[in-house]
């Protein structure tokens, strides 16, 4: 059997969820090498993941190792170079989202990334690799919808990480709500319509956290879109769920309308208590996304193996975050943005 | 307009909410008399609903009024005695079920009914007039269910309810679970199917209350049943709800399955909160089949204007009281009982 | 027993629904005048609900009868004439939305009504009565939502009424959909959230109705607002929901999350069949407000014998349209409007 | 990493589930060999799989091969010949169940496994696997549910499989409903209780296949048991989901009640179309229960390198098969069997 050799740089929260995947649930890729500047991180590789190889330099593991592929989970400000790197290594590159900051250098990578047609590049839109996401295309795709004329996505934290979140705002600048949350239901919108962002015009309210106004942070981020389509877009974007983490998306069509996540039940069992008839939630990300996480990175390495083109491209990861700029600006600038 | 002039007897919790929806929701009829023998229900149907007419004695009521028709709400050991009384008078009479609580009077009680064909007898087995329930039967008729293969009905009452009929358990005789509660369920599982029980076996236990074995109470009840057409049903009746009061019927027929309050939904209202997504649930049995005891009652004043048959019969009161009777034999004498 | 007599004026689709529950359902009221310029509504209320006098004239209706109080169910350009007239002869006065199509005449209209303090004035807004709205409200007010930070409204008519509404279209002029669905929204967010409306912004398409261009009309209307208060406000209004009718609020607050009608279940009934596992639907406004449309006549008469005000002003008609007319000016000129 | 060695017998249907999980899912076992009489699934073990080595005799390929462990997945009546010849090759096992058709031969295959406590062995109780079931056994040990007090199970074949089923049993022998389904609903009623069962009494139809009479086959199989404890259990399994594949338990204690597969979502999608508001379901086993398989073989495969106890023992799976036996009994005799 072919097993992929990969090198992962960064291990944080995300990074652990792939780093554990590839050793736990994908037999033909291997974890050969890691690269953290956290000696917590490194330690944790070596002694519970029985990585071979760990460094304290991404640029170092990627000269010294023989490896097949990149898997990127550092801070978003290191993306566009790091991807960069790797290609010019000769390496198949995964990388999570967002694919960069700003648009300049993400218009770099984007090049690069299409001048190396023979190496797979994948951005971590993982939700994309979701059964329920993968059902709701294969729906719209038979057009058990007809033709899509409205679009809602939710994306909103769970309310036991908010005050966490209210801390790193205190000490850092976050790319701002649109730019960190909506991005991934930008993404959404554009794989389920397959149109693009025509205008934007974005809202907010830091209501339920008013701390967040001192760091210029929304709790709340709200944004009315209209595709080159004419489809009507509803993006809303929070911080403070109080049932758990509420990723949703509605697609209304001209024959029928999907609920994707309506309620983001944790599995088949319903409680009834005396609270009422109880679906338990799903309370963060790498719970929602178990096996969207495993399906990303086993769809990433199938695509080396077989040599098939990426499901998520670079340019992907550029539009999206144009959008997601767009948005920030409109609510900055109160005004409509047209794209 | 035609209004019917009703006199009832008992003004306990059930009575109150026959008493109120007669004169409250239902036009053409009016509460013309009440009898009761404790004070203050007399004093609240006078000075709260304003009835005319009040009486502590109900031959009295009957003997002395001006009345069309009779609703009996009193004790279950007078509704025969109550019901043939009624009809001497030339009255038409709505009971609330049980018909009775022995088949020798019962029998009797029936023969007396029909021999008064032009007089409009009904028996209050409300949930005939629920929605839900009539939605559910109307299916059943258009075939969508295709042929009935098994039946499941549950009744059980809020534990909020629980320690109150522990008390009365205490000091008083219920006819056992199966004539209290189970009841219900024989009627619709007859009314769904058109066919009668042919055999029953039946089990219980009081672990949610240990107490009642003291008195000879059960807490949980359960019946494997099998009816003349060959149809499997099973009976459960409980004490002991925490999310509410838990009517649910549950029908699988060759072409498809109906269950009705597989979660007895409030109305609705969806809460996300700590708990989960929450449906909040009914909470008591006036609620949850509110208007199916106005639509009873009103469709038995309609039959009397239009001079149309019942829809609840005496025999459906004998038979499905000779059912409950054969479950507790079942049960007290630990073997399947052929009906 | 008091009962109030009434005169309705207007026997259209939603007039019926009104008149057969001041017969059927409100024993303190009683339908004794009925005002129409068809000749076949006039016959049906006469021969079907045996409405003592039948008028072609509104004006003679409450000339010549001794009215307690009127109906108003006419088309909406009638609407602020009649309440005035009808308050100058000193009848209290229940009008169906809007209570006017341009805001000169409504704010006469309210000074009427507002100079009338002994006659009870309430305008259509049944949503409010409903059940499910009434419990919503009630945990929003005991604090179980925290303080509200985002609301979404949809308000989506079933497709069965597409094709009626583009033959409407095609030969008359509606106020839009705004103006003709939408208020009932901003009139739920007002109700819900005790703030007014400070920016709105609208979208739209005909994707599902593409002849709707050409007599100007939408069939999807998109609008995000904002209040007073900051709380960030989704409004969704349409006219082609393939399932049924459907009405869903949603209100997020900072302590937890409503809808009310996430799904608009027809009853408790679930049918398992080979389409998976299905609620049934409510199909049009009649069946799923049936309650709410008792509850807010019962709630005028309540309020007419008991002299206590009413629950649904003037104020509040002339807001919500003020709102409405702003959605559809933004619609217009492409731009945010602020109120 | 050390990788178990595994050798697989049989390639059927649910054979084929667990040599795909093995190969794609499970990166410390390699599925060394398998072994079967049928050539395709040899060819489909070699030429799908890369399996090295196939063999058409299970004992050739378990004196061959340098393997750790074996996977029984051929049909029932070789199972418990099978366990015995790999134990005495020290080779642990992984048997599907029923561990064997009568009691006697089970009896010696328990025996056999109890005398080699160092070898891991495991019986294919999937449903304990899955992510559902393990939620609601940790709401139970929590004692979110307080004391139990009835248990539900329903284990419900879907329709697209009867006529398949009609074929076989034209042609072979089952060992029944009761031994062939409600066996897993056995297991998790004593997986869940902590208790034995004490009592069955069952009954059954054929209405939905009347076939089936002929070859003395039950479509509907129903069973009411009472547990040591005095729980009462219900057990309902059949042939004719229409709507996909329905396996439900219901756990109901002092203190709440959970439902598990209330209605078998395929996934997080609601579907809103003509027929009202939709869940899609699993359509059978593979799909309802695909993360369950893995993890029992995972869990196996756990067991062995880390040396740990199995989780489902020779024990469980004599006991379930012993009341599948009862409760066929007392279908056929017509009377409550005593355990």
């Amino acid at each position: 059997m072919t097993r992929i050799k990969i090198g992962q740089v960064g291990l944080g929260r995300l990074g652990k969820v792939h780093a554990q995947n590839i050793v736990n649930a994908i037999p033909n890729a291997e974890l050969w090498a890691v690269a953290s500047i956290v000696e917590e991180e490194l330690a944790y590789a070596k002694n519970e993941l029985g990585v071979p190889y760990c460094y304290q330099s991404y640029t170092e593991m990627i000269n010294q190792n023989d490896l097949d592929a990149v898997v990127i989970a550092s801070p978003s400000g290191f993306h566009t170079v790091q991807i960069s790197q790797a290609l010019e290594k000769g390496l198949h590159v995964f990388s999570e989202k967002p694919i960069g900051l700003e648009m300049k250098s993400i218009e770099n990578v984007v090049q690069n990334i299409e001048s190396s047609p023979d190496l797979v590049f994948q951005l971590g839109f993982m939700r994309r690799f979701d059964h329920s996401y993968q059902y709701a295309k294969s729906l719209i795709e038979a057009g058990t919808l007809g033709e899509l004329t409205s679009i809602r996505c939710y994306g909103i934290d769970p309310h036991v990480g908010l005050n966490d979140f209210i801390s790193f705002a205190r000490n850092a600048t976050s790319g701002g709500i649109f730019l960190d949350m909506s991005i991934h239901d930008i993404d959404l919108v554009r794989w389920f319509s397959g149109a693009e962002f025509k205008s934007v015009y974005a809202l907010g309210n830091h209501i339920a956290a008013p701390q967040l106004s001192e760091y210029s942070e929304l709790e709340t981020g709200a944004c009315l879109a209209q595709l080159s389509n004419d489809v009507v877009v509803y993006l809303l974007a929070g911080r403070n769920a109080m049932h758990g983490y509420h990723v949703e998306t509605e697609l209304i069509g001209t024959r029928g309308m999907i609920r994707i996540g309506n309620a983001p039940e944790k599995n088949l069992v319903t409680l009834y208590d005396e609270n009422g008839v109880v679906r338990p939630t799903s309370h963060h990300f790498p719970e929602r996304f178990r096996e969207a996480f495993i399906n990303e990175i086993q769809s990433f390495v199938n695509a080396i193996i077989k040599q098939t083109p990426s499901t998520v491209t670079g340019v992907d990861g550029m539009k999206s975050t144009e959008v997601a700029i767009a948005m920030q600006q409109s609510f900055d600038e109160k005004k409509v943005i047209y794209l």
